[in-house]
């Protein structure tokens, strides 16, 4: 399977060495910017091209790893016609690419991906959604090839499951940013945190989280709440969030 | 060291059981309630009492392992005085002891304790303060025999540590919850999202969490914002913590 990965960022470049790990034949790079696609295309031991008509127009696969909003723009008068094109997008239904090929799928791995960190895909989830039978079991060799957890997942579960990742990926990394900033503020070392944020995770491996909730929410502990509203006056936004997500335990576990 | 320790709940359990595996002398264990006492002194081979006036009066610790309200109300009329009492709450200052004894501190492990789980107390940072020099050596040297990372956290500071581990913790938890609930509306499994949790904890153990954060938030995404608040348009009160969260991360990133 030869395959074109068209973008340079973080998903292209952690999927494209993923697969290139595996012997994909990936062929050649695509980046709208000057040496971003050669760079990756270095990584990868293939081509590049910056120029959307130098696109090699035979390969058997284009991977479009770009944000949702360059999809069309990217796609709009591409050489290749009627190949395998897949997108790579938690949010965008599979119907993006209908007006673009008569072969077209997706091909979302459910990670947080940063240039910071390499990310061992065999246990990524790879969500896979074709136009049709033969073109999904493409995909679904080519996901096994990368990873042990290979899903069939339609559009609309797939944004669930993008929204969902928002909470427990996107917002939960935030509540750390704000952990250590409070910390931060008493002079204390983030480390201290670390097995807490630890085991809370792992909890989450082992059991259904609403029965392992644990704090002064659930404990209905007026008094506590009521000091850390307090010590977060000088934070409004962060007492409005306090208030918020405590008053939500509390629904949730009343229900 | 001979060890009371008042209280049956899981800390008073998890804490109990930590010290005895190293050998600690547990001589008594004090609970309100009837059989909670007893089962606890049972795991920890030692005798139990449900009155306040059977307390042992010449050990030289006492545990307080109870809820922050309770405190005062098990120490009223306390036959024990003078003798070695720590309490063992995040929120409470060491102060709440200075009327009940001249040997007082805190002994406070930093993490969530459920009774589904049992906890490697040798990962657990222990955050002491006592009164003297004397006591905060003696705390120290018992805490050491459980935990590799004991610290001297004054109650100032130990607030804002427990703050802060709401964040990280209860909060992070609820955000799971809540994840788990989006899953099962699509019928999809909580386990698709098992390994995006783990790799988030992981990167704030190698991390600081700002530098990390992705998300449609980070990227000023405004589309799939709007596409996932109206997605949340049945969960009121998650579409507003979508939104607070989301403009928070803006925030906290423009600063």
């Amino acid at each position: 399977m030869r395959i074109v990965i068209l973008g340079t960022g973080n998903l292209a470049t952690q999927l494209g060495m993923a697969l290139h790990a595996q012997h994909a034949e990936i062929i050649q790079v695509y980046g709208r910017t000057g040496t971003s696609a050669s760079d990756l295309a270095n990584l990868l031991g293939c081509t590049s091209t910056t120029s959307k008509q130098e696109i090699i127009t035979d390969a058997d696969l284009y991977i479009l790893a770009v944000s949702e909003a360059a999809i069309p723009e990217i796609l709009t008068d591409a050489p290749f016609r009627d190949r395998l094109i897949v997108h790579t997008s938690g949010s965008i239904s599979i119907d993006v690419l209908t007006s673009f090929s008569n072969n077209y799928g997706v091909f979302y791995p459910l990670q947080t991906l940063s240039k910071q960190k390499a990310v061992d895909f065999s246990a990524v989830p790879i969500c896979i959604e074709a136009n049709s039978v033969e073109n999904l079991e493409k995909l679904n060799k080519l996901a096994k090839t990368i990873s042990d957890q290979v899903f069939e997942i339609n559009s609309t579960q797939r944004r669930q499951l993008h929204l969902a990742a928002v909470f427990v990926c996107n917002f939960v990394n935030h509540l750390y940013a704000i952990g250590e900033k409070l910390l931060q503020e008493q002079h204390l070392n983030f480390n201290l945190l670390k097995p807490l944020i630890a085991e809370t995770a792992q909890k989450a491996m082992l059991f259904s989280p609403p029965d392992v909730q644990t704090g002064p929410a659930i404990r209905d502990n007026q008094k506590i709440m009521e000091l850390h509203l307090q010590m977060l006056e000088q934070h409004p936004a962060w007492q409005k969030l306090y208030e918020l997500i405590s008053k939500d335990i509390t629904r949730f576990h009343q229900v």
